[in-house]
């Protein structure tokens, strides 16, 4: 087939490229890219709506890679088109020799996909499988909030659709009717330890996509007219999944076989395998033939649209009457911290970038106020979390500021998720509802207590503009609820805020600032000082009454409301307080506790931190008091350990 | 239908129980637990090969109840039947009435289903969804390799049939064609938010699961023909699913309407609730029958295996030499802690009781030694580590001794697993390969960083007994890996192991034994004391030769290899080095580090605690050095800090 010519000279260009690159690097997964090397050539050269000069243009067609690990093919292309990496301050143009500088500690050209050292072609870091296709239906939901028409090609590999959450994707996708997305499932047969189960075959990938309510085209991925007639087919009224059969080190024998995933070529293979694809070369009858540029492709307008600016969510009452809760409020002088989330976030929504996603709980987490006010932008992702972390990973790579909501003990599962978002430099904003013991009766599977734990690893993780890769947001009534929803709209990054079942009091004016690290000091007093986070605060609060009145002990309160917090500041609270300090948290260990510990632990303060925290399994019990009392966390728990406190630092 | 009245009857009567229960709590799912009433009875009275005196014989059928909020009606019913409940050395039988004490801070039945607080009848905590089906699954694969005859009933919501991991089991199933699985879909069409997507549906759920290849039922989940006729139906070559239509809310008007879920009734509707059932009751024409034992079950012999001694790896080196890696570590003189693993387990498996899963990564993790060794006690979990994680806490509470491993990265895909396996007292041990930065040329999208402040949050959280939901091993040489791989598998309950890919010197004679909580006092010096864990144990002594040629400081060094750690005798230490302690990991925060910081700190020794640990998020470089030279952890860098320290305690 003569018009095809060019691109096969390509594809084994490509391919020689893919090998050498992987073998200087002593790494990486060629095989795995010469599979794809027909679909990649056909999408970069021809198919995407895109301009490899301007990978920044917010009209593109997109390319998520899924199977992560296929990406020197990618690299290739990329570098033979001149592709432009960086940022868009300091853009760079690659050369097609850059390829060889793969996993360098100083190349962009990262062993996996990853966009946040300066690959913007990419919109997500990938390499933990199975989750691109939830990316791309991301990028899919943000593109119709937009009205943009873009299109979203998504490479899945055979064994990687195992992970489940490939079909939580698509699930996603027949859902919400996301049919400018495109899934190829790239069948080579071979997993990194054996074949792939028959349930990962071409065949039962068919019959499955098929079920699950796609529409299927199976091909050959190394026959042109079978790749373009699939690539370019009009969208019909179903999302479509490509399965393309195709061979795992394609064009080079030696990495055809069962054991060659992700093994570079040896220095000494390196002329057979140029030999191979040399032989491939001369088969096809392109042998001979100068190597062209081979691209035809159109490139959109950009939208225009800013994404910059402050979000506001206005003020306080006005936000919660809104959403009729002041009445509410007016009558018990309490408010869940969840109610004040979904009011803020509903009075964020009059800014057409906030987005919000909710796993079958919205009526529990409150984003139920957006989702009423704003259903064109409300994306029910149903119970199904790790969908619902990557898809909005793809909802914030087209520049939208996405926030996902669950119960904390929920939000687990879509960790590795988040932790792909953070390495990407994603701009969600979690929310995790019913955090702590204090949702009680329904027991310890739905209560979130290791999160801090895991957030807190991220807090101190810096993206590379310093930035810490996960900011936490520890409210302890309505106001700040609100008012830290409307800062992590206002902040880039990922953050993570908790909120609680029960109704609390609220402690704050509405016109109190919350700020980053920030913390507030309640209570001044100078015998000890009481740190708490969030639920705790109350307790706390209480704790200080009973201790005044009951020993006349004197202590300051403090409210530690964010992660990473200023621990010097209140280090020094605790010097002025006899150097005691008691950290109060209804989480297991890994939180505020050993945040404000470890800075103590350097400091030349002598300032001794004890810290209370949720020790045990719990187990239900009827009201908040009951599982606070089994963990030993009640106000009065708190009073008897401070007391204990100051009677040591007497003696 | 004459031959169910008896079962109408009891339905009735559960039903009532069911709407009390709950209302008497004060939350709670009756309607869930109604639309199962008549599918439950069918299994718990009638199909179930079970006895509820001896909830602990182990060649009994189990009921997993994936859809744990439904759980008030397997609770009514267990009440009914007089099940045991508690501990084999202190057992105590139920009365029905004892069903009201539901979610009581001291009564067995939990929100959600929970064995460890003393619900033996359950093999799993369930409540987080979407965990059932592997749960089975484990079980079903333990009951092979034991050869027993029993049968595992899985009941699954339909909005719960939505997480992917439940095809990742359905995959599973049929994999290892565990036809002694019957999979009930509970398609009752309302989720919490909203009816269930059209993707859950009957329909689409049968359409599924047959291109799944499992074998499809669809039946009305009220009508008792259809209810036995697909509970009891022989086993074929596949395993079953049987997509059960109900109500919500069966035979309770209120509880019929949308947003009924979990939600109990107000006390003054009970009244109605009651008549409704009454009715319902007079429709079925038993209205006027006495209520009978209706129970016809046969009990099977308890298999007489016993699951207790333990568990032996033998010595080292035969261990390193049945596997063939005596030679390669004679040559090298190192050998990664994650083929010492591997070796460990192979030796471990001459134990009957041992069990391996890996994720399609046993050719890295080196669970491919046990799996040649034992191919009918290895299960292939392939890509899909949530249902490996659920899978292994079936095969835990088979009495098993499960070991899985994967990629310490991809674990995190399985951690709300895993703590459902916790709250279990599961006796799972966990894997993580490749943790750590010395991954290198991958990147970040494999390396297990944010893991330790995961894991320590359950290192500190007690189950029942008072041990640690999780303890943590981090081998830093070959004969670590191996003891501690021995360790983990003779003591009860959860163990997370992190091994690395590059050889390491062996540091250790291979009579050394370890201990929990444990640490090694490597180097004995005065002016400073460097703790270090795994791979960065060998970055350390080479920065405590550097200390001392370059500047005549003598160092202490510690190995800290568990958590939670004896962390009192590590600050003696760092007591006679000067009071200065610096710790090194190369993990993100909430590791070691954290852990001796946080005893400092409320300790009166005064010891300084400083934390070296990754800092940044990664990216790749092409050797180890290069990634620990970007985060700032190589020996130059330790031995530089370390310097600092020893200026500033001496300033």
């Amino acid at each position: 087939m003569a018009e095809y010519k060019d691109l096969d000279r390509k594809v084994i260009k490509l391919g020689k490229q893919v090998v050498r690159m992987c073998t200087e690097a002593g790494s990486g997964h060629p095989s795995s890219g010469l599979s794809l090397v027909h679909l990649t050539t056909a999408l970069m050269y021809r198919v995407m709506r895109y301009d490899p000069k301007n990978p920044w243009n917010d009209a593109s067609d997109r390319l998520v890679l899924s199977a992560g690990h296929a990406v020197p093919v990618v690299y290739a292309a990329y570098c033979d088109l001149g592709g432009v990496v960086g940022w868009p301050e300091r853009p760079s143009e690659l050369r097609f020799d850059d390829a060889m500088s793969l996993r360098d500690a100083d190349s962009v050209l990262d062993g996996h996909p990853n966009p946040a050292i300066g690959f913007p072609f990419f919109d997500a870091a990938t390499g933990s499988l199975g989750q691109g296709v939830s990316v791309a239906a991301g990028l899919a939901a943000a593109a119709r909030v937009d009205g943009l028409d873009r299109r979203f090609f998504c490479i899945c590999g055979d064994g990687e659709s195992r992970e489940g959450q490939v079909w939580e994707a698509l699930d996603f996708l027949v859902d919400h009717k996301l049919t400018n997305v495109r899934v190829i499932f790239n069948c080579n047969k071979q997993g990194q330890s054996d074949y792939v189960s028959e349930q990962q075959s071409a065949e039962t990938l068919a019959r499955k996509a098929e079920a699950f309510g796609l529409e299927v085209k199976v091909i050959d991925g190394h026959n042109w007219d079978e790749v373009f007639d699939a690539l370019t087919a009009e969208a019909g009224d179903k999302p479509m999944v490509i399965v393309a059969k195709t061979v795992k080190g394609w064009g080079v024998n030696e990495l055809q076989s069962a054991d060659s995933h992700g093994k570079p070529l040896k220095e000494e293979s390196l002329e057979q395998a140029m030999a191979d694809l040399d032989a491939r070369a001369a088969e096809l009858g392109v042998a001979e033939l100068e190597d062209t540029p081979a691209v035809e492709l159109t490139t959109p307008e950009p939208s225009g649209k800013s994404t910059d600016g402050p979000v506001s969510a206005g003020s306080f009452s006005e936000a919660i009457a809104a959403v009729g809760l002041d009445a509410d409020l007016e009558k018990k002088g309490k408010l869940a911290t969840r109610r004040a989330y979904g009011a803020a976030l509903a009075a964020l929504g009059a800014d057409e970038r906030v987005v919000a996603l909710d796993g079958d709980v919205q009526n529990s987490t409150f984003a139920s106020y957006f989702a009423k006010k704003y259903p064109e932008r409300y994306f029910e992702a149903r119970i199904a979390e790790q969908n619902m972390v990557s898809a909005a990973a793809g909802v914030s790579a087209a520049g939208k500021i996405p926030f996902i909501s669950s119960f904390a003990k929920f939000l687990v599962r879509g960790y590795d998720q988040l932790e792909m978002a953070a390495i990407t430099n994603a701009n969600i904003k979690l929310c995790g509802s019913h955090a702590g013991v204090s949702l009680a009766a329904d027991g310890p599977s739905q209560m979130g207590l290791p999160d801090l734990g895991y957030m807190r690893a991220f807090a101190h993780a810096a993206r590379q503009d310093g930035v810490s890769a996960i900011r936490v947001m520890l409210p302890s009534d309505a106001v700040s609820a609100f008012k830290l929803t409307e800062l992590m709209a206002n902040v880039d990054g990922l953050c993570y805020m908790r909120t609680h079942r029960p109704d609390v009091p609220v402690i704050y004016e509405e016109d109190t600032e919350f700020f980053e690290g920030g913390f507030n000091h309640l209570i001044d007093g100078e015998d000890l000082c009481i740190v708490a986070s969030g639920y705790m605060v109350h307790e706390a609060r209480r704790a200080v009454d009973v201790l005044e009145k009951k020993a006349g002990l004197s202590a300051s309160l403090v409210d530690a409301y964010s992660l990473p917090l200023k621990t010097d500041e209140i280090l020094r609270i605790g010097d002025d307080c006899r150097g005691q300090i008691l950290v109060i948290e209804d989480n297991y260990v890994g939180g505020v506790g050993d945040e404000i510990a470890a800075a103590a632990a350097t400091s030349d303060l002598g300032v001794m931190v004890r810290r209370m925290y949720v020790r045990d399994i719990p187990k239900s019990a009827k009201t908040p008091e009951g599982t606070l009392k089994m963990v030993g966390l009640t106000a009065d728990d708190i009073a008897k350990a401070a007391q204990q406190v100051f009677d040591q630092s007497e003696a």
